[in-house]
């Protein structure tokens, strides 16, 4: 395997001004005369502003969108040299915090500046998005300001659902990385650790392969499957035979992938094959069925075809009650849209997304299945090196001198 | 130095329960009769659920405190399996994401349940809280409810500003893993290091010391001082003479640290020399200064005027105009209250907050440091290992043999 280096950090301004120019369309045709964001990636996508302070929840930042002209930034003073570095012009600052009023009056008078007076402000209100401000202070803005406010999720959606090229690069990237650091694994895990040992010494080889962090890093143990998919494991040996599973989503630039890998402990069970095998041909219907044109309702009953061909209906991914088998993937760990039989979003070239089958085995018993892939004119493209066909081994106590022939060696990716 | 042992992940029983009674006391006396908790660390604190899917903005999870008895959970069918872990009893789910309602109706029948027709709910709409639902399906179940909704920060931040002896433990494990790993940073560092490898290396280095995560690290490089704290380091290597600093929030059992560093490369310039020891001097004062009694208003002025006394006006921290000197920090990087000319708060036994004194020193440079502390009876104790009074050295090329008598030796913490 070559040794990729990485795609550039940031991004051109020429992709800053096609998204604007693209959302300007969106918003003249929804007469919207303002655009006002108010979470990190939305704010990120229109101005490439990246910091991790957005832990902090001490300070609101705000980005408004003009239907002419570059986007107006309304920041926290300590954000403004940061702020400086990017393609926005018009930076203002307040000295936050500074309650109660915290910056709201500058907001108001920007919003009435840039929609006019009367104007009509869209902001994302919608499934999947956040205010990234105080409730009471947005209940303060909207009853004082002249400006009617109303929901452009569907805006944005649209503009997010898309990946560009760069985009799609820094995704790319880090979903190499991954895959590289799943295939090194049964090389890093002594006989002896614990699981959390072997999520620890996971992290750091994440890091080390290149992941600028890993903001999502979860598993799980158990006897042919598992019960729990989205807890941090417990210190625990494993026991030969059984299952353990990691998820993650780890960053490049800001970028997620988010992908798992099953791995058998010491030897593989007749079961545990059996839901690998359904789950990769259940992955495969998938990748078969990504195409431009589809729409992710259709993926998800392709999926979960296979599934319930293979199994009883209890083990068939539970039809339209058990949420869904995929989803959009980017600035976010989960983003729009969703495999799911209640979402009808026609796929297009650009789109990245998981393709997640999971096979219920029994009460408090499943396995899960993560691949990530771009839409391509002609299909999918997997971002993901795919999970072996069989289930790789790691090594226990009882299996020290186990190979796996299954699994590719570690790689100097 | 002793090897210390981690502190117990988790909390017992009696902690959640001891929560839950203060916060019903005051729910009482604030006349609630519900509180709708929508946020992590909201709901962490009464439940202990700690899971890392709060990086997918796709599914709301709520938890409802009612004034008797234990809190409702009402969350996505997906974490069902971890909240049953929890000292939560009644858990109800729904099969999320279910757009449109996805949850809505759950959670407006629990709510008229638990604060009966009419009753008030209580949530934080507040300064340094977020709405952790869509803003549209907040409007529609205020809209369509019989049950009335009102601010409830004050309680929250009641609770929250005052740490249990457990909380305290697990951010006073962090702030040692990360002072260890500051010291170690100078035999780290290859002379040739590039600032993204140093970080890179760093954070590698803090998992490997017992770090959970580190959501937070960022930090800068200039000469004498530095034009941006927020920001990650761009790939530049570092210039004999320079200062290097580097802020961390790291976290263990989910309670961070949130303090820097600064380095100086090869050499100790006279003007990087006086700025660290001014503002070594205003954390000295501001140790003393923080004691149970005093106002964080107070605690300010203390730091503000060895700052003052030390130079001139513009090098004194601004005043009333250039944010706070510190801040509380827990489950959050940053949290309530702030060292500021506007924050009365009175200092109290248990509270964990920060001492950050900053000096402006020219356009576009300052230096800042950083302490984490926890109040006590008689004073101030500190959770960091106190910074070195001289700026600590880093190798470059021109000093390979640099030997730094001021900073301690790598431990093996």
């Amino acid at each position: 395997m070559p040794v990729h280096s990485p795609p550039p950090r940031g991004f051109s301004t020429a992709e800053f001004e096609a998204r604007l120019d693209r959302a300007q369309r969106l918003m003249r045709a929804g007469e919207l005369d303002a655009l006002l964001l108010t979470s990190e990636p939305e704010i990120r996508y229109f101005s490439g502003f990246f910091i991790e302070l957005w832990e902090s929840p001490t300070r609101p930042w705000f980005l408004v969108v003009p239907t002419q002209g570059k986007p107006v930034a309304v920041i926290p003073e300590i954000g403004g040299a940061a702020m400086e570095q990017s393609w926005i012009e018009d930076i203002r600052t307040w000295p936050a915090p500074a309650p109660p009023d915290d910056g709201l009056s500058l907001l108001g008078r920007t919003l009435r500046e840039i929609a006019g007076a009367g104007g009509t402000v869209g902001l994302p209100m919608g499934h999947e998005t956040r205010l990234g401000m105080p409730l009471a202070a947005f209940d303060a803005l909207r009853a004082r300001s002249e400006n009617k406010f109303t929901d452009a999720t569907s805006i944005i959606r649209a503009l997010r659902l898309v990946k560009s090229a760069a985009e799609v690069a820094k995704i790319k990237h880090i979903c190499a990385i991954v895959s590289g650091a799943y295939s090194a694994l049964p090389a890093l895990v002594a006989p002896e650790a614990t699981t959390d040992e072997i999520f620890r010494a996971f992290r750091v080889e994440l890091l080390r392969r290149g992941a600028d962090d890993v903001p999502y890093l979860v598993g799980s143990v158990g006897w042919d499957g598992y019960g729990d998919i989205v807890s941090a494991p417990r210190a625990e040996q494993l026991q030969p035979g059984s299952i353990l599973v990691l998820d993650t989503g780890a960053r490049f630039d800001g970028y997620f992938c988010d992908f798992n890998r099953n791995f058998a402990t010491g030897s593989r069970s007749d079961a545990a094959r059996r839901a690998h095998d359904i789950l990769y041909q259940a992955t495969a219907a998938g990748l078969d069925a990504a195409r431009p044109g589809a729409t992710c309702a259709q993926l998800y009953r392709q999926m979960a075809q296979v599934l319930e061909a293979a199994g009883s209906a209890d083990a068939a991914g539970g039809g339209g009650t058990a949420g869904r088998m995929g989803h959009g993937l980017g600035m976010q760990l989960t983003e729009w849209p969703s495999l799911a039989p209640w979402d009808e979003t026609v796929l297009a070239p650009g789109m990245v997304i998981t393709l997640e089958p999971y096979l219920r085995l029994g009460p408090g018993r499943m396995m899960v299945h993560e691949e990530n892939i771009v839409i391509r004119e002609d299909g999918a493209e997997l971002l993901t090196r795919r999970t072996p066909a069989e289930i790789p081994l790691l090594p226990t106590n009882d299996s020290h001198s186990t190979s796996d022939r299954d699994y590719d060696a570690p790689t100097t990716y």
